[in-house]
């Protein structure tokens, strides 16, 4: 049964955030729910939300890959996924009318997260990239204040970054092409290598100029083939004390001072906290509404 | 004095192309000018243009960096370039002056190449980048339809691609980067370290796939970061025989079938062949015609 909230789903591959309010910037509740098989996570989290009365419309923020295009009879669904059995789930359209066929709006989980940053941000030329640097890597942009999907969506943790100098015996994790920007600096491929996570690591190891390059030249790239002027970094790995300033440094050192609008490059933790994924969703909720 | 016709302009930093003709399509006149002086130039541009009855409306693709923030009052100046003469030269307004106040549109050079190019693909994702591989390396992008300025204007030549390891003798030569993908992959750095064009070495020279690596990841890039459909690579450079398909089958190899839409990936030479940059600024000039 449709209720009077906005609700908004940040799904990832380990859990579901799920939160409810008037507005995106007011969530009243939230729960968060283990992911197990599509059938079980998707009835839990419409029987939460029923429980909360009701929404009006709802917002999801996935994991991916997801299919974007309005177009597509796909739309709305996680696609081809390595998640054993949710390849193929069609989470828009299931929860939408589990929650009794309201709007509903759908994008990755980082181009939510980018949005919500977005309408904190100073909006340096309309333009802001969020990264997530965590159990993988992944980035969403927002370009003239839309987010941007292309032919899919950005899967930038594929980018292939120079390798470090002091990191040349380390192939990589990434399954698909080893030392990949996820490949090297993911949680999971900085245990691989130092068997520790980066906080865990003193401040003199070289595995923080070595993350924080690799971060760089990601946020480096960013500027230059799309020139955004702010790169939003969120996710476990960069919550590592003094890693953003690192990443800051790096960056300035590798564009050397050549970018058009160069000076106001800005490279920031998110404004948001813990929260730019969901608040996202809930943006994407209300843009729905409006539009249903 | 205003005219009936579209007038474009593709500045560049060796010689500017002027054409009019009443639709982007349709080119009916053209003239080839060297870039001199700006006095010089600009005059000698609007005078052609004056011997052509005048135009409606006037579009110039331009060399950089520019400014393209409509709010601000350098709006449609080069601004601070290497090029003797030319840093703070207020390209559009002289020019829209000079041929009776009539309206301008104004981008970078590789984004009116893109804009031409995006109206003859196949719209994949409604967008598309267009390189240019030659004395220097530019891209321009174009996501849903739009051309990407950003916080200024991308300056995709600039990031770093990994080095290839059959090329690691040579420092590059960027005087900013040194060894980023215009020090690398640019025709003037591929005669600093072979004597020869890319087109005079014999097709089993290693520069071949060397050069190809480096374009390659650079299409990656954008195919991983801004999940573009489709890349365009123009260019001196570029129309070696045999590179773009060598770049095409390197650029599956690093993607390894992983990317969202990857299968339809595409990498071409313009259709528009040289006249992808003065179709763009007809479109430029038309589109400014319409807004006025």
């Amino acid at each position: 049964m449709p209720g009077h909230l906005l609700g908004g789903i940040e799904a990832g591959g380990t859990k579901f955030v799920l939160a409810v309010g008037p507005a995106p910037d007011c969530i009243t509740a939230r729960h968060t729910i283990p992911t197990r098989t599509p059938e079980a996570t998707l009835a839990e989290a419409a029987a939460w939300f029923a429980a909360q009365g009701g929404v009006a419309a709802l917002g999801i923020g996935s994991f991916g890959p997801v299919e974007l295009d309005r177009a597509s009879p796909q739309w709305g669904f996680i696609t081809a996924t390595p998640k054993a059995g949710w390849s193929h789930c069609d989470l828009a359209g299931a929860l939408g009318r589990a929650l009794g066929g309201v709007p509903v709006g759908f994008d990755t989980d980082v181009n939510a997260a980018a949005l919500a940053e977005y309408a904190q941000s100073d909006a340096r030329g309309g333009s802001l990239a969020y990264l997530t640097i965590g159990t993988g890597i992944g980035g969403g942009l927002v370009l003239d204040g839309r987010p941007v999907h292309g032919i899919a969506h950005p899967e930038i943790g594929h980018i292939y970054p120079r390798r470090h100098p002091d990191d040349a015996g380390f192939a990589g994790n990434c399954p698909v092409h080893g030392d990949c920007l996820e490949g090297l600096a993911s949680g999971p491929a900085i245990i691989a290598r130092w068997g520790a996570s980066l906080s865990e690591l003193l401040q003199d190891h070289a595995a923080h100029a070595i993350i924080a390059d690799y971060i760089a030249q990601c946020c480096h790239t960013l500027f230059a083939s799309v020139a955004v002027g702010e790169v939003v970094i969120g996710g476990g790995v960069a919550q590592t004390p003094g890693l953003i300033a690192r990443v800051a440094q790096r960056a300035a050192e590798l564009d050397a001072g050549y970018l058009p609008g160069g000076t106001r490059h800005t490279i920031r933790a998110p404004r948001l906290g813990l929260d730019s994924g969901i608040t996202g969703a809930l943006m994407l909720a209300a843009e729905a509404a409006a539009g249903a």
